[in-house]
């Protein structure tokens, strides 16, 4: 159990620097998205996105520790890519397309972590950190569906 | 539609790579698993993998191109993770719960870039192509649901 709790606190700190990161990114996915829709859908994550960092904080703080981030290379890579798409699709009627599918990389990065973060949590013992990251876990998921709706209705817009 | 076309053709070049370095991977995942389901598991996995390369092969085709992989940042980062944690838990007893975890960190990935590039194919007319990559999403899904299956049933065993 000890290191699983080890294996707890390394993930944490590795989704905790993810979050930083993708709190930096989401204002200028925001600016360069061309729709309304996608602009405010990017918004409204931001600012979930910070209610989520907060909520790291708590578990932190359950486990008797301070926040730390650990540089994570998988958010690293998947927000190299998004970068790339806005830089090759900056000009283009495919940006948005592409930005949702981009930003969806990162939202299904995450929903795999909580997912593990909750299981573990509940092995663990840690009912409230469990139940926090629940939350987190369905709001992930829901970004992840309104993002998935978004790039449908642009495809059943364009086919009518 | 000529620009959701390049978007379509950049994201089937990304995960040509991406598969191709999953191939890579996966058989170092089998060696190092402890349990034997899980060894299993990512052994199958390889053997489905073959055939998703297979598939995209077909996509190329289909497009009249060449298969052609070009390095994707976010499985270069996401596998550097999995290659993290066999390090760091190569003597633990939570190595097969990280590696479950990191695995479906791929897994996700995927999930996000065949949902993307099937909505696309429909989009773009491409009937065979979307039924090529629907195919491939559902095995994506059924090896997270797998994984995560495997996760819980070590919890439970262990709650027990």
């Amino acid at each position: 159990m000890k290191e699983l709790g080890k294996l707890f606190e390394n993930t944490l700190m590795d989704i905790y620097y993810a979050e930083n990161q993708i709190l930096k990114a989401l204002p200028k996915l925001a600016q360069k998205a061309k729709s309304p829709e996608l602009k405010k859908a990017f918004q409204t994550h931001l600012t979930q996105t910070e209610g989520q960092v907060k909520r790291l904080d708590r578990i932190f703080q359950i486990l008797g520790k301070p926040p730390k981030a650990v540089k994570c290379e998988a958010i690293t890579g998947i927000l190299k890519e998004c970068d790339e798409v806005v830089e090759d699709f900056g000009d283009s009627t495919a940006l948005d397309a592409g930005m949702i599918a981009a930003a969806q990389t990162v939202e299904h990065y995450e929903m795999a972590r909580y997912g593990a973060l909750r299981t573990w949590a509940e092995e663990l013992g840690m009912k409230d950190a469990a139940k926090l990251l629940e939350e987190t876990l369905l709001e992930e998921r829901g970004t992840d569906q309104l993002l998935t709706k978004l790039a449908e209705a642009k495809v059943n817009l364009k086919a009518a």
